[in-house]
């Protein structure tokens, strides 16, 4: 395609996710989001985007709220984020408000939700399947690929009553930042900032209560992090996946691809887990271990929590640090604390970044070059971070990458079991959102794809202000610490939420979220 | 290597292991093995391999017989099933009943078992690790591999109080059938017949309790079958892989590699698996999924049995039809017995054959060029199988495959899921015990390692005989089935005892155990 055909096309695609924000919900943007919320919003739709999944949930199944009043509160807090954030790939509100008057009068007639997401909006990733939608995920050249069957996860929570009524933005690879065809997805709290992924800069913005995303290196990790909110990647075949694989070869499992979800709460996460594995998903999918949902009764003793300060290669900037220690101190009375050695960090890096792209990056250049899409920046990057960038690995070299994977993740059952901890409590990355086009280290979450962990991210209640200077008599130790620490400025960032992550032993998912919800509990009780 | 030092080099080998049983163990073979099982164990020593690994182990633990008496006549037993059929790498009877006698001192102090296998001789197959010996895997360049850590599984059983005694022959390769460097194992029930394994061959003989192997394509169930006994493989990733994989490239996990286990009841298949998961394997291996033992209850109604008569490909010869009979009439009674369509079976085989050889056999040829040892007709033709000898996969072939194994797993749960059945019945392979060099049909085993499900053989208790020809006016369908048919021949397998196998959902490993034990014994009670 030529450039300007390339153009049209993307104006074409924008005009027609514009259509579907009504005249009446368009709001003045300032620099205050609230602000915009508030003029759109009444106070009982204030009271409802307030709400966690639980509450909605109860307060509908209680009779004391409709459907119809949820999807209605929660499409017009969508809009706005999307006029705030750039966070939609598609609002939906007239489906999902038809959805929603069905379950009402549902309700009505059998007085019983018909599950136990009964009239709660979810917004959905762009690379995840919704039934009469596309998804392009991130690829201008999927906008049209036509969707006939809900993808397994989205056809279970439509089974459990939820309703979905928006598609969120993603990034065309990979990457911490979203920007795309669709323009750049920017942070609530700070524009100036990245808002991670559409999901992320969503619930930020409480434009949505429960999120369906995917992690392959922090996906859902990382936004919810930058906007203040929880997330919680499982262990790796535990819940169904979704999301088309742009980069990844169909029967290429070498990086494992893992569904997530943001929400609002620890419990509303719990609740997305359970709900998950009762549908018994492993009927359907082979790929999936049978693994029933056993309620978590915590290790009935003090929860031994390990503490990774710095992962050895890129310390956390001051904002992160202060957030570790203020939540560590909130933690001693319930908790016993114990240092956690980082377990070869660069060396995990150097396994991950070559796992991502079996082909080169091929399959992403071929789906790029079909629309005449532009390569962005950070693609490129990633893309050259593996270090054989347009060249297929060939299959002795798969076969070794696959065998250092393999003994990295033996050498760390090891280390983890010496270590005697039950969850360890860690940055998501090293530095609060970061400034958009700068986010160039995962290794605070993509080290948990590769050793295939499971992972939660919590808001301390803590953010990012001016005082958190760089100490200037601490030197990188390593061109990439420069390269993160230059490009942190407190003064730039301030307000930026700080979130912290928990991870489990691997295939403990229901003590990794009991930890988690505890853990959030006691630092945010301060 | 010359071939004449090759030959010397085997000479020496099996000098070695002759030298392991000692002269007054040594016993005239006839026709009748179990003639020279009684000349020279005497009424107590054949009491005790008569009993299944539980009556052993409560035996001992009641104090009414002694690890040493135990081990004793096991290692008297194996002695004779080597000298009749051919089944031992290596038995190392000193080293056995020093283990037996520390035991027993060990009971007498604190009057408890040291765990709940406490005294009970277990066999070792020749691709599995134990301290202090060799593992060749059917290679006689790996003769002299040293091994100085027990393999994950062997290290459990030997916490619970196992005693080791011997090794056993396993082919150079993936085979139904066993020669290698130490000749040919044959079949206790009639020597004209393959053995299957050292394993089979062995507890077919009464010559172990329990033993430990692989099944990558049925080397736990085809082996039971030729010989009569009882064995299990899980879904993989239940149990701790054992096994050094000549063939697969490290790094390689296209086609599952299980661990099972052989037995002579299935209670003791049972205890097995349980100790297995009861001892949290997967804090060491992340190979393993998180999943403990939750004893079966069973389906609490009458069990649902799928019955598949014939794959479609390949159609069992009569005596096997005639077991299946019997048995279903059996089960009448007490199951639901439902007809299950095969399904796409040839398809399974084709993807298979190629999964099993990702480097075109280039590493099993290089094992034995290496010692100079010759390739075996059954090594040329399984290699061959794959349509690719000599020729490593392409990266892009390899995702291709690995799809299309996805794709057929796909299916075939929702195939099964439409049946509604527990667990399906059918046969372990299409013929009785094959005749020497003629076991060129996996696809009763090898299907179910592909589609990853547990799977267990039981005996009948029936044996084929004279009587069960070929009806003549049955034609083949296709090469594959003429030439199977025409390797069978009733009059000179008679004897060989016909066995079943019952295969269960992905996953239930405890409800599949459950599901035989019960199936076993409604067509045994008869």
């Amino acid at each position: 395609m030529t450039r300007s055909a390339t153009q049209s096309r993307i104006d074409e695609v924008l005009a027609r996710r514009e259509a579907g924000i009504p005249a009446e919900w368009r709001v003045t943007i300032s620099s205050d989001a609230t602000k915009a919320m508030n003029d759109l919003l009444d106070d009982k739709e204030r009271a409802i985007v307030d709400m966690t999944a639980i509450q909605l949930r109860d307060e509908i199944a209680a009779g004391r709220l409709t459907a119809v009043a949820a999807t209605t509160a929660y499409c017009k807090a969508a809009a706005v984020a999307q006029q705030t954030t750039n966070c939609l790939i598609e609002l939906f509100a007239h489906e999902a408000l038809a959805s929603a008057r069905r379950l009402d009068i549902e309700f009505t007639r059998t007085a019983r939700p018909v599950g136990p997401l009964h009239g709660v909006p979810i917004s959905v990733a762009d690379d995840v399947d919704v039934r009469g939608h596309n998804a392009s995920a991130g690829f201008l050249s999927l906008v049209d690929k036509a969707v006939d069957e809900d993808a397994h996860a989205i056809a279970i929570l439509r089974e459990a009553g939820a309703v979905f009524f928006c598609r969120t933005t993603k990034a065309q690879v990979l990457a911490l930042e979203t920007v795309g065809y669709f323009g750049t997805t920017s942070n609530p709290w700070n524009r100036e900032l990245t808002g991670g992924s559409g999901e992320g800069a969503l619930l930020g913005m409480k434009g949505s209560p429960l999120g369906v995303a995917t992690d392959v290196g922090g996906g859902v990790r990382s936004p919810a992090a930058a906007n203040g909110v929880y997330a919680f990647k499982p262990t790796s075949g535990r819940l169904p996946a979704v999301g088309v694989s742009v980069i990844h070869p169909e029967g290429w499992h070498g990086m494992p691809r893992t569904q997530g979800a943001l929400a609002r709460s620890a419990e509303d996460l719990e609740l997305y887990v359970q709900l998950m594995c009762e549908a018994e998903p492993w009927h359907r999918d082979p790929a999936l271990v049978v693994r029933p949902w056993v309620a978590s009764k915590g290790p009935g003793r003090k929860l031994r929590v390990g503490v990774m300060r710095d992962d050895g290669v890129v310390a956390p900037v001051e904002a992160v640090e202060r957030a570790l220690e203020i939540a560590l101190n909130r933690l001693r009375r319930s908790c016993d604390i114990v240092p956690f050695e980082p377990f070869q960090s660069r060396q995990a890096w150097d396994i991950a970044r070559r796992l991502y792209w079996p082909d080169g990056g091929a399959r992403v250049m071929d789906a790029l070059a079909d629309s005449g899409e532009e390569v962005r920046p950070l693609t490129k990057w990633i893309i050259d971070q593996s270090g054989h960038a347009g060249r297929i690995l060939g299959t002795e070299e798969l076969f070794t990458l696959c065998a250092q994977r393999d003994d990295f993740r033996t050498r760390l059952a090891a280390h983890w079991a010496d270590s005697g901890i039950d969850v360890l409590l860690m940055p998501v990355g090293p530095t609060p959102a970061p400034i958009h086009g700068t986010a160039k280290y995962w290794n605070y979450t993509s080290y948990w794809n590769l050793a295939d962990h499971p992972a939660g991210v919590f808001p301390t209640g803590l953010f990012c202000d001016d005082g958190d200077t760089h100490d200037p008599y601490c030197f990188p130790r390593n061109p990439v610490e420069k390269e993160i620490w230059d490009s942190y400025d407190p003064s730039l960032q301030a307000g930026a939420p700080l979130c912290l992550q928990v991870i489990g032993q691997r295939g403990y998912d229901e003590d990794t979220l009991w930890a988690m919800r505890e853990i959030a509990a006691a630092v945010r009780a301060a």
